[in-house]
């Protein structure tokens, strides 16, 4: 594909926010170039999140993505707690007539660049991004806004109109924000996941979420043959340093249940990893004709499945926001996108940080956070009505407007 | 009166924990002997909380002490949060069928002790409690227990089967429980509340818990014609340095409404205190022939209104299981006290931790904290499923088997 130097909108970043947001405004009628700084089998091969709420459902079928996630994707209704050996479980069906889809992040976007390429519209790898320029300043439709990069060995220069910042929390479009204008919220958590991938059938037919006086674990799934497992452990953990048996030796300690009827599938491990945990929103998401979403802007542990998902929204605001502006010229949406987005991050901050800070033995914690976490957690077996807003929590809530 | 020597279950502290636990012993027909340090008018003038759950309620009526409860207490379905200018109104009657009874500690203890001394059972003011001795050991109706103490300038012995402290957070009871028996949990906050009683008309029908930039607020009643009125202070602050305009000042600003419908109604100031805040248990609540209830066994900061509540329900629970060892031998109830009330207790430190916490500012929290607390009152606006959990907590829950 040829270096394009003039869109509406520049996506900086194609993940899965870049990408969907590419697709909502390709169906709204607004031109874009996605601009992701990897190779695309990089892209594809990264193992990220695996459970999407309704809204982001909805997305995949809106831009016509959804053909192997219906396929393959496995609706699940529900999730179980197990509590030093009691389980608790939360029956989202039930309790909020919604359930959630395991569909891993890195299928979704497989179909999502599929789609794009197929499309024929601009969607460039190895393209990594130098500099975000003039975003300083009011809309307008004559390409004021600038993002230089690099393709292919060749500097060149893209004019947008609007750029947004779909790059992750390491990217370089929510740097291009004088400092000044920007606040930073944040909290790094005292412990880390060890994730693998695993040739065995899952141990359940839901994902459980397990807490034992020797930390987290997480038995979840990728498909009816590969189970996704994490261990809590310190912060700079090696991966190598725990052996196969190891790990199976501690999910399965972590997840037993007092009346022992609950029993570990194992299998070859195929893939070991370490995923530091940390919470951090960026206030406002819009500086002049920039604009971020999904992890550029906040980001969430991964207890609460809130990640991708609270992206996806992101993009489903701001597409429309900004084709409200494209289409009709009002700016009544994307002046709204910020504080729009940003109830809704918060909301998934709340709920993740809940989840994370319960579900997790953090050897800083103190004996009464320690009890309370425990007093948490039972509150989700006591209540009905606690445990509802959890599952509303978790299946995700519609955006305003929706049912 | 004269000293008792004997007595089945010696209650040590007469505030409303102790004097309510006499009450339903006697209800069962089980004798006891109230021995309380201070002098009977300063427990009857003591200002304390005021807000009772129905479980309190029904213990009152259960043992006759409702009638000018029912004549001059309040009741109230729901209340109101103020948070940074919204109105946020929990409508307990509707979510969860039950409301509360605003009806001021101190009007209930007065009504315990006039009942008690009418019905000619043993309560001893002025008698100080010197030591609790002999708890050690399995339960016997032989009197092995003995509780030392000075009444009208003289010794007594007391011999009891069984020995309840309900003597407050710096009482001795607990104190006589060997350090590695017993396991505490405790938090401090780095705020406190200066507490006024104005003979001012209440400014709303219900309680208003506020949340502003400067700190939390709360605005409640003691009858329709005095209010209570609580302003978040630093540590250490010293009532008389607020002026009687200045607290006026601070509670109109805190509880004021963006939309400007909410008038503050002021008064003459009677009273002036300052209170710190602190969450406290110590497990488990019994210790050989010993028993805790209410504050002597944990400490709830006053935001969730649980402090009485809690301890009527500690009180309930082990007067029955008390009960059921005297006339049917039974040690099963007694055995699971611990458990049982600590187990409301537990969920009684997570609602009024979390509370406490969302609703104050506090001065060592960092912008992420900030931001969580106003997710957190913000959840309780979005979610009906949520609310109802909040207000659940509030009316307080049944105990186990009760509807």
């Amino acid at each position: 594909m040829s270096a394009p130097d003039r869109t509406t909108v520049a996506i900086v970043g194609g993940g899965p926010a870049g990408l969907m947001l590419a697709h909502l405004l390709r169906r709204h009628g607004v031109d874009s170039v996605v601009l992701e700084s990897r190779p695309r089998e990089r892209v594809e091969a990264r193992q990220r999140a695996g459970i999407l709420e309704h809204g982001t459902i909805d997305a995949l079928r809106e831009v016509g993505a959804d053909a192997r996630m219906d396929e393959s994707g496995m609706p699940h209704d529900g999730f179980a707690l197990h509590v030093h050996g009691e389980r608790i479980h939360v029956d989202m069906q039930a309790l909020t007539g919604r359930n959630v889809m395991i569909w891993a992040q890195t299928e979704v976007v497989k179909d999502l660049i599929a789609l794009r390429l197929e499309q024929g519209d601009p969607l460039l790898f190895d393209a990594e991004v130098l500099a975000v320029d003039k975003i300083d300043g009011p809309l307008s439709r004559d390409g004021e806004a600038l993002v230089r990069y690099r393709h292919e060995g060749v500097e060149h220069e893209l004019r947008a109109d609007v750029v947004v910042g779909t790059d992750g929390f390491h990217g370089v479009a929510r740097q291009a924000i004088p400092t000044e204008a920007v606040r930073t919220f944040e909290r790094v958590y005292g412990f880390s996941w060890l994730g693998i991938l695993a040739d065995a059938e899952p141990s359940s037919d839901e994902l459980i979420y397990a807490r034992h006086e020797r930390g987290f674990a997480l038995l979840s799934m990728r498909s009816p043959t590969v189970t996704r497992a994490y261990v809590q452990v310190p912060n700079g953990t090696d991966p190598a340093s725990w052996s196969d048996e190891a790990i199976w030796d501690e999910l399965e300690a972590r997840t037993a249940l007092g009346d022992g009827t609950f029993a570990l599938n194992r299998g070859p491990i195929t893939d070991k990893s370490v995923t530091p945990m940390r919470s951090y929103v960026a206030e406002p998401m819009r500086y002049g004709r920039l604009f971020l979403a999904g992890d550029a802007a906040h980001i969430v542990p991964p207890t609460g499945a809130k990640g991708l998902n609270l992206a996806v929204a992101d993009v489903r605001v701001l597409s429309a926001a900004i084709a409200a502006w494209c289409t009709e010229g009002s700016e009544d949406l994307v002046d709204a996108y910020s504080d729009t987005a940003l109830a809704r991050v918060w909301r998934g901050e709340h709920f993740s940080w809940t989840m994370t800070t319960t579900l997790h033995v953090d050897p800083d914690a103190d004996p009464f956070d320690d009890r309370l976490a425990l007093a948490h957690l039972r509150l989700i077996a006591q209540s009905e009505a606690y445990r509802t807003s959890i599952a509303e929590n978790y299946r995700g809530v519609p955006l305003a407007g929706e049912q």
